[in-house]
């Protein structure tokens, strides 16, 4: 069993870097909270004896050697970086966790065939920088390096840029490690296996996503002095767009999700009609059909939306990954752990994207769930117990063991 | 006749000072643009033998001394701050037009029993601090000048604060002056006078306005892993209310309009549905008893429409004026000076709200408006041609004399 009590002080000790404003945490991708976090991160790793490599993306590889030099490493991650208003464990619990890991085999003198790898993917969020799982994403081929470090923050630094700013940009070349296999501890950031009772997640998919941003384009005009009928009123058209997805995500119950979280009126004064509105329509299926279903309806609608108000729309996907399904002697292995352990649990499909969704491109990939307290995430309220962050450790640990080989 | 040419020189000397992004201004209240605008106005007014009093709100008024040592002034008058992205007319003709009326006068020789006090008030526009017309408001009694100071920008800087550093923190007590009349030219920000191929708008009348702020409790949460029943969707609810706005505002044809120009989603995040979303309606009518009952049923729709999504609802009225009937005598001068100049002209009512319309409360006042191209203003596209921009201060140079008395 892992160390329970430890893996909670150090969820609390990386909870101190970038403190939020209501218990939970703003630390944001590439930002010095962040470089904040990866320093604490890699004095453990130092500790626990492990070498720490950086790759071109600012991913941090900790390796504990296995005792077969020709075997591949076994990947075992998750992200440090944080929502502007996040919680204290998305992500969090997954890179500790792994470590808790390591540390627990350093204790009992554990050797494993295969290298263990404690990950901590970057940029995982896509808060600061779209799209989220942006490092993973390049180390899976999806994305080339060069477009990664074009991304733009709100204020228009660049990934790469600001990637240098901080120090953490490392020499690897991105994907050139190859994996034996990957597993991912992280949060539900749902209500199921509350609502449920179960303290294990068992996750054998994830859902799909498209991040659909729209630019509308208006006529600035004055509030008072600018009749009705001469209105090109670009807040007035998203109204009907996030109405209209709302429609859709309603539509394609059960199965989906579809909302609005981020939105920019330009120039955004009270006594102004926006010229431009920018926002990112989120919808998410596990099901492909139906996601791109929902992304095609989405499309056709809005440009007729626009239209009957004089806007002019544009969409581009800024954000897109197909449903995964993990891998099924990975999910086994889970599942036998938990079973083992004597934990209740249950099959999971994800609803978050996460870094195993593009790890799985490239290798046999799994998560491991525990609950959150009424399925509450970004926002800095999330919260876990001890008991479920343990619980959720024990089986990671047990399940690395299982593919790791003694 | 006034000198058209001068007039126009001084409107495109001011407008270097705060430049936009294309064409405009941004020359907000009490940034350093605002201070560096009042300087070269104040410079032009010691250069023309004014004399330059400040009130404690910074409001600059500069007086020609009139004949009579018992006669009140006439003040001639209008705002120098712009919106974010505002044209290079609205506000500055008017100041930049009153100091034209003074200087012909200087050029002419002409003496006048009252004085003539040129006035830049502080804060029209409202754009940085809420509500607009503060200044006039507070010399007009209608706000306190401790209410002034503590408004907030979106920094969270006051009023008071930003004033002082500015350096344009004067001593005169606010309101303290009283006026024998108070004259605005102002440009229409409407399409009214372009499409009736009118030189002169004669304003009679002025439309009220409410702005509410409406702030929406929703539950920050994950887009991806929160089901569709378990969301809290404040900026739903936003939209709701936005189209709500726009249905008031139609039954309500013709003499009236409504609209939203500024919203903040928070945390504002692609991946999280906002917790909170703070928006302002802008309704506006020249009728005060549909002006009053537009705002009574947004009031009375918007907690329902909240309630249904379960997001709590607050709304404050961070604005109001009500409508305005200038007076008969000035706006008969403006009348009789457009008439006998030989330049077409029509009555008006006012869609956006001005200083002038605080000064009616305690003074006669009125305004006189030249067209400006497609009726746009708040935008920084917003054109005029010269020979509008004469026309206009030809007629309140006239209406000015007539009211000064030569
Ligand atoms: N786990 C998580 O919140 N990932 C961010 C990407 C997403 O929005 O799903
Ligand atoms: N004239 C003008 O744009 N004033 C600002 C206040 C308003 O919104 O009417």
């Amino acid at each position: 069993r892992i160390n329970g009590d430890r893996l909670w002080d150090a969820l609390m000790d990386m909870a101190k870097i970038g403190p939020g404003i209501a218990g939970g945490n703003n630390r944001q991708t590439l930002t010095d909270a962040d470089a904040e976090g990866r320093s604490l991160f890699k004095t453990w790793c130092d500790e626990a004896g492990l070498k720490v490599g950086v790759d071109k993306m600012g991913t941090m590889f900790a390796t504990r050697p296995g005792t077969d030099p020709n075997a591949l490493p076994v990947y075992v991650g998750s992200h440090l970086d944080t929502q502007p208003t996040g919680g204290k464990y998305d992500g969090v619990l997954g890179v500790l966790g792994a470590l808790e890991v390591v540390r627990t085999m350093n204790d009992l003198g554990i050797k494993t065939k295969h290298p263990i790898v404690v990950t901590n993917w970057a940029n995982e969020e896509g808060a600061r920088f779209a799209p989220a799982m942006l490092a993973s994403g390049v180390f899976a081929g999806v994305h080339s390096l060069d477009y990664a470090y074009g991304r733009k923050d709100p204020e228009g630094k660049t990934y790469g840029e600001e990637l240098k700013r901080i120090g953490w940009l490392g020499d690897e070349e991105v994907g050139s490690r190859k994996m034996h296999a990957y597993f991912e501890y992280h949060i539900e950031q749902g209500p199921i296996l509350e609502a449920e009772d179960k303290t294990i997640g068992v996750v054998t998919h994830c859902q799909g996503l498209w991040w659909l941003e729209f630019t509308l384009t208006g006529k600035e005009a004055h509030t008072g002095s600018t009749p009705m009928n001469m209105r090109v009123n670009a807040g007035l058209a998203m109204s009907r767009i996030i109405e209209m997805v709302q429609g859709v995500a309603m539509e394609n119950q059960p199965g989906a999700v579809g909302g609005v979280g981020q939105v920019f009126f330009s120039p955004n004064s009270r006594n102004v009609l926006p010229g431009k509105v920018v926002f990112t329509v989120d919808i998410r299926s596990p099901d492909k059909a139906k996601l791109d279903r929902m992304r095609a309806k989405i499309e056709a609608e809005a440009p007729g939306i626009c239209d009957a108000l004089g806007v002019g729309c544009s969409v581009e996907a800024i954000g897109h990954f197909e449903p995964v399904t993990f891998d099924p002697k990975l999910v086994t292995a889970v599942r036998d752990a938990a079973e083992k352990l004597g934990y209740s649990h249950m099959n999971l499909i994800s609803g978050a994207g996460h870094d195993a969704c593009w790890a799985a491109k490239v290798a046999p990939a799994t998560m491991v769930m525990c609950p959150c307290v009424g399925g509450l995430s970004h926002n800095e309220a999330e919260e876990i117990s001890k008991e479920w962050a343990t619980a959720g450790a024990d089986v990671l640990f047990h399940a690395v063991l299982e593919t790791a080989e003694i």
